[in-house]
């Protein structure tokens, strides 16, 4: 697999990422780029995020709670990195269960993401199909939002990355399986809203390469996976364990993240 | 006492907490309620918390800091709540010591909040008997505010939980004092604001039960104070006690809380 | 060296820092606040800052990632600060890279900031020599700006505090430097504006007192070099970083503060 080489690059290039993240996860999110090897930029004004979505190697926008001064930002944003042609995330949080965000998480599939980074359940909210959820709970399994991840990658072109108890990533009829982690993960806030941002920092990375942003994507899903199998290893509860997982993104070698994770082509 | 059945309710009942909260505490808020078995949700633009209000098993509105847009949001959520039926707890940071928010949360009171949380000079405050503080810092006693606290349930109806080195727990003539904890825990910031939510997720776990909303805030008190008692065995320093202070409150066992604390009806 | 008695005062007066900081910072900046000594408070409503920026011991505006809103509330206080005496910090974060922020701080300059914190990037792109970097990433050296640092000064009458692998400290012909620290700081986000809040912290407690503006900013410059230094003693990766340096800040006596960092005059 190319998850090796991939993760050397990040650490090697430090893609600087452009997040745009909702009020929760602004801490976790920069640490773990800061730890993957990447460098976060968090900016969510309207005139300076039009102008750094165009800088940066890479852009992130989790439409999880943020303001409407913010969602201005993102459009804006997205509308830039589509121009500039600077890769960019889309991470739907709780999209389907809450109509605001909804609608702007639709409205910002016109600007092309190269990825769009949910749980089951926002997949199929982002996609129509849903009758929503309980907001970022997932009710839905990753093999119920498949056949609406599948039309998703279609009619958008973008990587689609269903995470769960196994991850699956989608596009162009391909299907890839990770799996790894630990059931501790869900109970630290912001793994999933991280993973979104270091998607970004593998495609940022990748940018100009021959790796695909398939290959980008599961090499991002592959390092989390990972590093939650270390630090299941040394801790059985929550607070612990975000410490762990939080070192072992940093120390992992590419070999050893091969070692943790299964990574499987349908 | 029922603090055992009561905690064992949150960790099957999962209750979803809709978290208004203040600037600086999100991210310890959503980890502790994850810790503790609950679900929490972030939710502060107008038309999705007005939504969300009416939907969760409980809701927080703590008025730290935050924006004018989040504070048209909280009158709109806790109308929704009283509308709704949904029980909700109002933690009044600073009020008295700072203008707006004083006025927010008393024109909050007219929702009829199920729980205030409060330290001594913020129920001082909010009931309009103190000339203010240095802001967040409780510059009175649980027992300065005492009277104030019971003439503020008997107004609103609620629970008013009086934070301190000893908590205080007042309704309907009834006054349980809960020790425990740990001189550390006003060191890590949010502590406090995350016991607001805490006390939010076992009012969404009793909702339906034979158990009162005083035993349920009592509940809330017992599990934070084990928690810190049982953090405190381990580290004397900040950095290190919110580390197994978030891992007390997944790992203790409704039994463990019951030697770690004394709860006592006046 | 006069950091010993200054730290000594952090502890003793409790300083109450009124932060005005960005989206990413606030919990880790509260906790180091907390951990040396001092009490934060975040406070970002105009009517409340304008307020509150006249009564605190000292003021904290970093410029990073905020809202309109803020914006208005930080030239409300800094003004507020200028009129009735408290002690100001400016951490222009990404100022010469970033447009409304790089206005914002230079307008805010009129208001007699007692100290600036940057990186040399960032301080060269505040005096407006600099073609701008990625954004937070210092893309030049702390000598690199010395020139540009002096003549802010001798502009501002500002302390003027330039971070990097050797910090330092300008004002009035005197530049001193601070050795210490680890290679992982940077790998945690937030501790150079953390770094900001604990210099305004050390501003509040030598007010009144015989030490100087430049001798409050070395000391919190020497105690965060120490910290980092301690806890690099015990873990080579930043999760496990990030708790023990909060740890060492709350635990060091200010005499081991001394033999873990150097402090030297030029």
């Amino acid at each position: 697999m190319t998850v090796s080489p991939i993760l050397t690059a990040v650490r090697s290039r430090t893609p600087l990422v452009h997040c745009m993240t909702n009020t929760v996860v602004p801490q976790i999110t920069a640490n773990v780029l800061l730890a993957v090897g990447a460098a976060p930029a968090m900016i969510d004004l309207p005139e300076e995020a039009e102008i750094f979505a165009g800088v940066a190697s890479a852009l992130l926008i989790n439409v999880g709670n943020g303001s409407a001064e913010q969602h201005r930002a993102m459009r804006l944003a997205a509308a830039a990195a589509e121009r500039e042609g600077t890769p960019w995330v889309l991470d739907p949080v709780a999209v389907g269960a809450l109509p605001v965000r909804t609608q702007l998480a639709r409205d910002l599939l016109a600007h092309r993401p190269a990825a769009i980074r949910a749980n089951a359940s926002e997949i199929l909210g982002l996609a129509g199909a849903s009758a929503g959820g309980r907001g970022v709970d997932a009710t839905d399994t990753a093999d119920d939002a498949l056949a609406a991840g599948r039309e998703l990658s279609e009619q958008t072109g973008a990587v689609i990355a269903i995470s769960g108890p196994v991850d699956v990533v989608i596009s162009g009829g391909r299907v890839t399986r990770i799996s790894g982690g630990s059931p501790l993960m869900p109970l630290v806030i912001g793994t999933g809203c991280a993973l979104g941002a270091t998607v970004a920092a593998a495609l940022g990375a990748v940018s100009g390469s021959g790796h695909s942003a398939h290959e980008a994507v599961v090499a991002a899903h592959a390092l989390f996976g990972a590093a939650g199998s270390r630090a299941a290893q040394q801790t059985n509860a929550p607070g612990s364990f975000q410490v762990a997982w939080i070192d072992a993104l940093h120390t992992l070698t590419p070999d050893e993240v091969a070692t943790l994770v299964s990574v499987e082509e349908a």
